[in-house]
C-alpha cells in the first residue's frame, strides 16, 4: 500500500473540474467543482447528524437510495440550507449536470458549502456548467480548491494497493470543519475508487470507518447542517467484484482508512486559527467506546487546546478532561505523556505528576504536530482522535462581523 | 424578598475573614479564607462530577456524613489535588480550624482552588491562622477576595426574606470557573444562612436547585477537579425549622435560587477573557430535559461564543447548536431573538431567518449582557443557561505557559 498522487482522479475513469461560477464574492476562488466517473459507480455517502439538514443532504440521499451515482456536484459560497426553495435549487443541480455532463440527474451526488438562510441563486452555476464540463480532466486540485472555504490548504489523498494481484486505487479531496464569516461551512469529503465492491458492502466500510476517522475529529466541537462523505467505486480496476467481507474487503478497508485518517489529520492541521496538529492516542482502556470518549473528551477540551497553544504541559488539563469524559475510568492508573518529532516527554504516571524538565517539555510542545499519549491501564482497547489548538485567529476568524 | 448587603455575613451569626498567608507569589492578593458560625449548623454540599476530585472534596465529604458543620476553610494558590499528602493537608487544615477557632475538626468544611499536582505546604497557612480567626468579622469581601484566582470581580450577594413573619437572610460568596494558569482553578460557592431547616432538606434544595442554577453554567466547558458549593445553616432568625416540604421551604428555595442564579450571572460575566454575559433562554419545549439540553448546546457552543464576542447576529449557529443538542427538536419550527438592553432583534421564525436591520441587530448585540431567546414551539417547559463570550484573552490566558 502506497501513498500516490492524483486525489479524485488517482483512480482509473475518473475526471474533476473546478471553475469559478460567481456564487462567492472573491473571483479569485473558485466555487464550483465537479467529478465524474465513466461509468455508473457503486456509491455510499456519511451525513451530518444535525438535526438542521441542508437541501443537497437531502437530495443526494434520495438520488443514493438505489445505491449507485456517477458524479458529484458541489459549490462553496452559499450551503443552499434553511432556504424557501433549498430542494429544488439541489435538484436544478443535478439537472444541469444531466443536460451538461449528459449523466441522469438521479445518478449525481449534490453538496454545498457556504452560508446559511439565504437563497442560492441557480444563475451563476447554469451559466458555468459549460466551462465547468470543458474542465473535466486531472483535475484534482481544481475541484478541491472549488470546495474550500477558509480553507488555507488543499486536502488531497491517494493511496494504491492490490487486491488478489489487481493494482487498484482509491483517493479524495476534503474540505476543513471549521465553521466560519461569512460561512457556516463544513466538512465535505469525496472518494473515488476503482474498486469493484458492492453498494452494501461500500456502505458498511465507510460508515464503519467513519467511527475511527471522521467521528473523532474536532476542531471546535460544532457539527455543521451540511457535512457529508461520499465514496464512488466504479471497479474499472477489474479487481474481483467485493460482494462479501473477505481478505480484499479487509484491505479495502485498509486503504479506505489509510486514506480517511490522512484527510483528518489535513482538516484538523488547517482547523481555523490552528498553529498545531493535536492527536490524542488513548491506550489501554477497558472498551473501544471507553477510549473513544476519552480520546474525544481531551481533543475538545478549550482549556487544554489553549494550553497546546502556548506549547505549556499542563497534563492537569488533560487529567481533567479524562476525569470528566464521563467514561468509567480509574483516574489513580492513568499515564500521560507529550510526544513530538522533537521527543517525548512523561508528565503523569498514576494519577499524579512526576518531575520533569519544564525546558525539554516546552521544546516538544513547540512543534506543530503533538500527540498526547494517555494509557488508562485498565484493558487491551485503544483509539485516537485529532483536533487542533484553541488560538487568537480562531476568535478571530469566529468573531468578525458576518457582513 | 430582596437584595441586602453583606455576603456570607449577611446571615445571623456569621463571620469571615481573609488573610495572605503566602501560598501564592503574589503577595497583594488575600488567599485563605475562613468563614464561621457562633453556633454548629445544618449543612450540605455538592461536588464536582469530574472523576478526579481534589483531596478537599474528599474529606469534606467526610466531615458532612452528619450533615452538621460550623467553618469553612478556603485556600487559593494550590488545588491540593493530584498529590501523595493530598487528604492529610486538608485534615491539617481542619485541624488548624479545631486548634485556632476552637471548632471541632469534624465539623469544618475544607476547600483549595489552584494549580493541581503541586504538594500544598501546611506551613504558610499555620503561621496564618492566628491573624485569620483574629481577622473574623463582618468581612465577606475579604473572604471573597482570597478565595480569587483570576477572577477579575468579586462575587457576592445576599437576600432578606419572611419566613412565617420571621425575617431571615441568605448570602454567599463565589469564585469564578474559569480554569488557567498557572491554576487549574474552580467554581467555589459558599452560602450562609440563619434560617433553621434539618440539612436533609437543606441537602435536597440545594441539590434541586444546582440543576437549575450553577449546572446551566459553563465557561468553557471544562469541569474542575474541586468544584464546590457549599452551604451553612446555623437557624438563629429563630423561624419555625424547616422539617417539611411546607411553604416555608418553597419560600426558602425561592431566595437560595435567587443569591444562586444571582452569582451564576456573576460567574459567567466574569469567565475568562470575557466581555459579556450570555443567557439563552429556551421555552415551549416538550420537556423541561429537552429545554436545558439545547440551552446548554448552544451557550457553550465556540462558534457561538465567538459570534457574541464580535457583536455578529449569526443566528445560523444558532440553530446548528439547536440541531446537533441530541435533543429531540422540531427545528422547522424554531424561533429566535437575539435581547439586550439596547432593544431586541427577530432573526428566525419557523426555522428560517427573516429579514432583519442588521445596524440593530449590531446596536442589541454590543451590549455586554446578552440573551438569546429560544422558542421550540412544541411544548410548555423551560429552560435558562448561562455563559460568555470567547475572545482573544480566553486564549491569551489559558495559552500562558504555566511556569
Amino acid at each position: 500500500m502506497k501513498e500516490i498522487q492524483g486525489g479524485v482522479c488517482a483512480a482509473k475513469g475518473f475526471m474533476a473540474a473546478g471553475v469559478y461560477a460567481g456564487i462567492r464574492k472573491n473571483k479569485t476562488k473558485k466555487d464550483l467543482a465537479l467529478i465524474v466517473s465513466d461509468t455508473l459507480c457503486d456509491a455510499a455517502c456519511i451525513y451530518t447528524k444535525n438535526l438542521v439538514k441542508g437541501a443537497p443532504l437531502l437530495v443526494t440521499k434520495k438520488n443514493l437510495e438505489n445505491g449507485l451515482a456517477q458524479a458529484i456536484i458541489c459549490n462553496s459560497g452559499n450551503a443552499n440550507t434553511c432556504n424557501a426553495n433549498g430542494i429544488e435549487i439541489a435538484e436544478s443541480m443535478c439537472e444541469l449536470v444531466e443536460k451538461f455532463a449528459g449523466i441522469s440527474r438521479e445518478n449525481v451526488i449534490v453538496a454545498s458549502t457556504g452560508v446559511i438562510g439565504q437563497p442560492l441563486d441557480i444563475a451563476p452555476i447554469k451559466n458555468a456548467m459549460e466551462a465547468l464540463v470543458k474542465g473535466l480532466g486531472n483535475n484534482s486540485r481544481d475541484a478541491n480548491t472549488a470546495i474550500m472555504t477558509t480553507d488555507l490548504t488543499e486536502k488531497e489523498i491517494a493511496v494504491e494497493f492490490e487486491l488478489g494481484g489487481t493494482v487498484c486505487r482509491l483517493g479524495g479531496i476534503a474540505k476543513g470543519s471549521g465553521m466560519i464569516h461569512p460561512d457556516m461551512a463544513t466538512m465535505l469529503v469525496f472518494l473515488t475508487t476503482d474498486v469493484g465492491i458492492s453498494s452494501e458492502l461500500l456502505k458498511e466500510a465507510l460508515a464503519s470507518d467513519a467511527a475511527k476517522s471522521f467521528n473523532m475529529l474536532s476542531i471546535d466541537g460544532d457539527t455543521s447542517t451540511n457535512d457529508m462523505v461520499a465514496i464512488l467505486a466504479n471497479g474499472k480496476a477489474k479487481n474481483a467484484r467485493i460482494e462479501c467481507k473477505n481478505a480484499d474487503y479487509q484491505i479495502f478497508c485498509k486503504a479506505l482508512n489509510l486514506a480517511t485518517t490522512t484527510l483528518c489529520k489535513k482538516i484538523a492541521k488547517d482547523g481555523e486559527g490552528a498553529t498545531k496538529l493535536i492527536e490524542c492516542v488513548v491506550s489501554n482502556a477497558k472498551t473501544s467506546d471507553c477510549a473513544k470518549t476519552v480520546a474525544k473528551s481531551v481533543i475538545t477540551s478549550s482549556l487544554l487546546k489553549a494550553a497546546m497553544f502556548g506549547a505549556d504541559a499542563n497534563w492537569g488539563r488533560v487529567l481533567c478532561a479524562v476525569g470528566y469524559s464521563g467514561a468509567d475510568v480509574d483516574v489513580s492508573k492513568v499515564d500521560v505523556d507529550f510526544v513530538s518529532k522533537a521527543g517525548q516527554v512523561a508528565v503523569c504516571r498514576a494519577g499524579a505528576g512526576i518531575p520533569f524538565s519544564e525546558e525539554h517539555a516546552k521544546a516538544v510542545l513547540k512543534d506543530d504536530e503533538i500527540t498526547i499519549q494517555i494509557s488508562l491501564n485498565s484493558g487491551e482497547s485503544s483509539a485516537t482522535a485529532w483536533g487542533c489548538d484553541l488560538t487568537y485567529d480562531y476568535v478571530k476568524i469566529n468573531g468578525d462581523y458576518r457582513t
